[in-house]
């Protein structure tokens, strides 16, 4: 087998070489400029997750915890209480810098809880900011093996959707994916959620076949999954969200393969804003419609989609493009960033530990036996 | 009543004030600027309707009826033979400067049948150029008087379809309304096809409320239809192309407006690409999707959808917005600028003949009369 050409897949989030920032890839400046920025205070961390120079529910939320620990790290000599102070501001600033993806709170939240064990064993703050920033590099760690389960669960099931679906096309043809916005390498410590396949898949030597929604407003899908799977050496074709009705109508498309920011008790899934138009397209041609997101994008606690928080931005990102107007000024705008797509219309769900199928069933499917794909 | 504010809404297309040009509006440089241009040649009337300057089948129909007569009245002198080659290349060329529309053809072999008439009976160049300026002029006519009774026929079919679908919204509610690419005043002579209702409506002092999809790649929703509408001082919000579907989960919209750029004779219509996503969308929420058009714009030659032919066109179009890179500068595009949505998908049709349900039967149904909306 030959390896997946890692050397070009970014890192869209990582520490700093000497371990006192957080790095990122800014991706306001893809596909135009590779500008990598190190990101040391908490303005400067929330202000790259609600930019979206750092971007993708996981990888916010590693950002989340990196930037966390980067930040309490000059705090280690004060005193227990001082320190305390600064770790739950922070905590609370970073949490609550994007409303939507659960990443960023489960990110946080594990950080105070590794923390609040180390305190209450009598730990200085010292040995605290260790702690967590030994928590935060586990956090890293573990997205980077969550994107590869990911991708090695995936294509197994991708495998089998094609037998059932298609078996006129389960033969040699390159499987033909469609995706939408980002849930690559970008988005992740790793080789991506919804994107993971199509690496594993290349790197078995079986080059898939990939078109990707341009995703308007930001353009997440033609700036930063074209310019990714380029790179890897991937074929990809960039589309118009709207065309994604007619490329299914036109094309062999064997599969949808979404990421989540946010995945109810239910299977109700929150994504980036057109995921649920682009999976009632699937549904009319019949094409399977996978969404694919690590264990923490699932939210026991909000019982169905409508739950959900969604976002909405600025009207300014539907005004303009760079310095060219696409709206008259004074137009009025609805701009939400996500929508949840019903877990009715989601033909799987995968996560680093399996591949649910509906009706879906998080708690009682927990152990990666339970993988049917 | 009110009068419709005629006065704010652009004219699209139409004879320079001394009757040697064909004027358009520059739709390439709205909203920034309003910009008006008098073409004269072959090459001018061509490059105009390639480049979308002057765009809308309706208004395309227009611009090559015009913009033949214009471009033969200088040979008006010629021996009739050298005037018959003229007229023939002119028309040739202008006839092929877009595949989509059929409006274009079809005005063009209008202008051509005329003058055939006047060849026969012995009129010489400068008689059957006079001829064929009236008849570009009844072409035009014609078409503001179609958008007229389009609006007409389209008010009573909304206010039909309210009170059968939504009891509880027919009352005081103003009719809330989606549409897609830009069908409006700009894209005809008079007051649009899609868009006519709208101005009805508020001429009426029913003003509507509008949301326009942006219609990417070339934001014939945003920069044009936002811009229209909002010179008429209608209430119009802009959303990207893959909102729509949230959209009509979150808003009691009545009703999807869309135009058509062929219909096939089984009722099948090509128009923006984006469209047919749309109704699928409208299907799942149970919205009424209307296509409203010109009669010219059923063609009665193409049996169904699919053998009305889609333009593409280039690359260039995702991959830039002004000076702004939206996709890496290698990246592969498909770029189809129409769809076909199935007559299965489509409420109803409304032309300037009357209001169409399926199954539909263009042929039988020919008369004013059989208006049932």
């Amino acid at each position: 087998m030959a390896p997946v050409p890692t050397l070009s897949l970014p890192r869209a989030v990582d520490w700093s070489p000497t371990g006192d920032a957080l790095r990122i890839l800014d991706q306001r400046r893809l596909p135009a400029e590779r500008v990598e920025r190190d990101l040391r205070t908490v303005d400067e961390v929330c202000d790259a997750i609600r930019t979206l120079a750092v971007r993708g529910a996981p990888a916010i939320g590693v950002a989340g915890a990196i930037g966390l620990a980067v930040v309490v790290t000059p705090h280690a000599r004060l005193a227990p209480a001082a320190f305390d102070r600064v770790l739950a501001e922070s905590a609370g600033r970073i949490r609550a810098a994007r409303p939507t993806a659960v990443n960023l709170p489960w990110a946080v939240d594990r950080l105070l809880a590794s923390d609040a064990r180390e305190r209450a064993a009598g730990a200085s703050p010292r040995a605290r900011v260790l702690a967590l920033r030994a928590e935060a590099s586990r956090v890293l760690d573990e997205d980077r093996a969550m994107c590869r389960r990911i991708g090695d669960h995936a294509v197994a099931l991708i495998d089998a959707l094609r037998a059932e679906g298609r078996p006129d096309a389960a033969g040699g043809r390159p499987v033909h994916a469609l995706t939408h916005c980002n849930a690559g390498a970008l988005a992740t410590a790793g080789i991506g959620t919804a994107l993971a396949p199509l690496y594993v898949l290349a790197e078995r030597g079986r080059t898939p076949r990939v078109w990707a929604d341009e995703t308007r407003p930001l353009l997440q899908g033609s700036r930063l999954t074209a310019w990714e799977l380029g790179e890897a050496g991937i074929p990809v074709t960039v589309i118009a969200d709207n065309m994604a009705a007619a490329l299914l109508r036109a094309e062999p498309v064997d599969v949808v393969l979404v990421g989540a920011d946010r995945i109810a008790a239910n299977g109700d899934a929150a994504n980036k804003i057109g995921t649920y138009g682009l999976a009632l397209a699937a549904r009319a041609h019949g094409v399977p419609f996978v969404v694919l997101a690590p264990t923490s994008t699932v939210d026991p606690a909000t019982a169905t989609g409508a739950g959900i928080p969604i976002e909405e931005r600025g009207a300014e990102e539907l005004r303009a493009v760079g310095d060219t107007a696409t709206a008259p000024p004074a137009a009025a705008v609805w701009n939400p960033a996500f929508d949840v797509t019903p877990a009715g219309l989601i033909t799987a769900i995968v996560t680093d530990r399996g591949v649910f199928r509906p009706p879906y069933d998080f708690a009682a499917r927990a152990e990666p036996a339970l993988v049917d794909g």
